[in-house]
């Protein structure tokens, strides 16, 4: 075998649930079928590694210092929707009619990780809603026991300012994760969402 | 989301058995955990789409006009193996014990799809058995209908030189595909080859 072939077999790894034999079976593929697919994937890759960072406003990945969504005039910056993950505001987006803006933890509160609220960038989080322009927060984190931990923060955080916290409705299963619901549940959940209290 | 973002997922769909949902996946886990890996995929996927070709010997992937088995001086040179695909080549190499030459059809005769000797390099294997020093030719394509159908026509041109053409033995699953053969069964089956008559 080639050493170029070993390497692009090694380097595949990097990709996740790609294991020894799968990464072989893409190496291969790309090259009986796919060079010109390959070479776009090369070119498209290297310039998101380097050009992709994050919005300064919602923490969610962008190319410019502000993303598409907050630069927009047409959505409604009275809703603020919190998520754990940039594939949880897209399940959100893609899903729900929502039309208000978002705010990306890039994680959620784990203590013994040492991930606190300075590392979920709160601190801006706060100004923001100290700013008086937001009335009602959408604390979407996961229903899981960090997100719940996460979730019960933010509401007192929203209190602390003045705003509504909420949060979506039945639907979404108990322990599982925002990203893999079905968008029907998802959607549903959403638009029935309650006030925390 | 940005264009950038959705390039790359969309470019990400290029390897085998991946949708949009896990293409998505991949995308946000290589920029929020492997901006080095990534980096590294990219560089290396490039190099290889340009520079990989074909061993002008076996047909076997390299980056070099003779790959390293054919280059060696310390394989068999009385014993040719031929297999349809790289990834088979690979599997015979980790799982058994050979120590003989390989040639690569990179596909198998299926005259509906315009796939005959010509586009398998037969002319090629046919005046490398004429050269004398090939004394066993083990016919390894697959024990499917074409595979099949490929293995009897090889075992002829073989006949046809003085060669004496073999099969590798029971193990190998009918309608199976060599490449996902245990290395156990697969190390059997060409160790008890029989001759095909
Ligand atoms: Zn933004
Ligand atoms: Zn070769």
């Amino acid at each position: 075998m080639s050493s170029l072939l070993e390497q692009l077999i090694e380097a595949l790894r990097v990709l996740p649930g790609v294991g020894a034999k799968s990464a072989q079976r893409m190496a291969y593929h790309l090259l009986e079928r796919e060079r010109a697919g390959g070479q776009r994937l090369a070119e498209v890759l290297a310039a998101a590694m380097e050009r992709i960072g994050h919005c300064e406003r919602c923490r969610d990945f962008s190319e410019s210092p502000l993303c598409a969504t907050c630069a927009s005039p047409s959505r409604d910056a009275h809703l603020l929707c919190v998520v754990e993950t940039p594939a949880d505001r897209l399940a959100i987006e893609q899903a729900t009619g929502y039309r208000g803006l978002y705010f990306v933890l890039q994680g959620r509160l784990s203590p013994l990780d040492g991930i606190g609220p300075r590392e979920l960038g709160l601190d801006r989080l706060a100004a923001r809603l100290a700013g008086g322009e937001v009335q009602e927060l959408i604390v979407a984190t996961n229903p899981t026991v960090e997100g719940e931990a996460t979730a019960h923060y933010l509401a007192q955080l929203a209190r602390q300012h003045g705003v509504r916290p909420s949060r979506p409705a039945h639907g979404v299963p108990l322990g599982g994760e925002l990203e893999y619901v079905d968008r029907g549940t998802l959607s549903h959940a959403f638009g029935s969402r309650s006030e925390m209290v």
